[in-house]
């Protein structure tokens, strides 16, 4: 049961969503620009970035929500997007991917965990200023969006299927207000 | 030296504000409903929540510039936000006070760390689920601007007097877009 009383039926985040419409509408906003805005790194890419942060903070529902996002981004590779996940370094993804998961997981450890040398490689590895900027901050969002699922105590659905069709939504339809709730009656249904 | 090209003298969180105006404007927004907006917490209060956060996280830009702005909106009172920040079971606070800043340091550990009695507890204080709700979002919250200030290694300036000038501003000017920019260049002067 969640820790306070959340509309019924909401799966994970969609819940605490609907309770506060006026936090609801920057959260969805910076999810929006950070995971689908116009960017070098791909959707997949930065839906990867997502799942790895939220696997390392054993937060669930956001793992296999993005992951199936990245999966569908990647044409349903579901296989290449949980070896990313669960260990980046041997996954079959480029040395730039790599080296900006390494940032993202010394992000989920703490900001000062970011060393030079992580910096360093990810820039021999063509990574730009901008790519390394938003591995920070989507790693870092991702650090409050875990928190803020587990730290109410969500609803989440146990269903892989119901985390695969979430994942469709969000790859296709995005984190806008509108569409976000349309997809939460679709889960709930 | 910060790990990307930022703009000069801008400290903490403004160069990279400024450095990506996209996502600035979700990050702002969130700041301004969850720090500022209409709530039964006051501005003190929720300062003092983010400053706590910001304190176990170790983030000395945030934490000093955040409880900066919980002194002036209680006139100034430097001494009782720094009881708070670093022990907030001990300071001179509402019960219900003490029970929040508990559960913003369960978040700033792990979601999955708020226990129902950590709840249980906040509620006998009087807490309601969206005060409670909150407090949950500002800490996750502070767990991702802690991460992306110290995540990109952003310059901080040393002296205190700077924070406290950057807490006045925060306190009375806000987190909107324009004038937090406008504060950005009256620190840089």
């Amino acid at each position: 049961m969640a820790h306070i009383l959340l509309p019924e039926g909401m799966p994970g985040i969609v819940g605490a969503l609907a309770f506060r419409p006026e936090t609801a509408k920057p959260l969805l906003d910076l999810a929006e620009v950070l995971l689908r805005g116009p960017n070098t790194l791909t959707p997949a890419e930065r839906e990867m970035i997502a799942a790895h942060v939220s696997h390392r903070n054993e937060c669930t529902f956001c793992e296999l929500s993005h992951g199936a996002a990245a999966a569908v981004h990647l044409g349903g590779n579901y296989d290449l997007v949980e070896r990313i996940i669960v260990d980046p370094e041997h996954a079959g993804v480029s040395g730039k991917l790599k080296a900006l998961l390494k940032i993202a997981g010394k992000v989920q450890q703490g900001g000062k965990q970011v060393s030079e040398a992580d910096v360093a490689r990810a820039r021999e590895q063509g990574a730009s200023d901008k790519e390394i900027h938003d591995t920070v901050l989507i790693a870092a969002a991702f650090c409050m969006y875990n928190r803020y699922v587990d730290g109410l105590a969500t609803w989440q659905p146990l269903e892989p299927e119901a985390y695969r069709e979430m994942g469709r939504q969000l790859a296709q339809e995005g984190y806008v207000r509108d569409r976000f709730q349309g997809a939460s009656k679709t889960t709930e249904a």
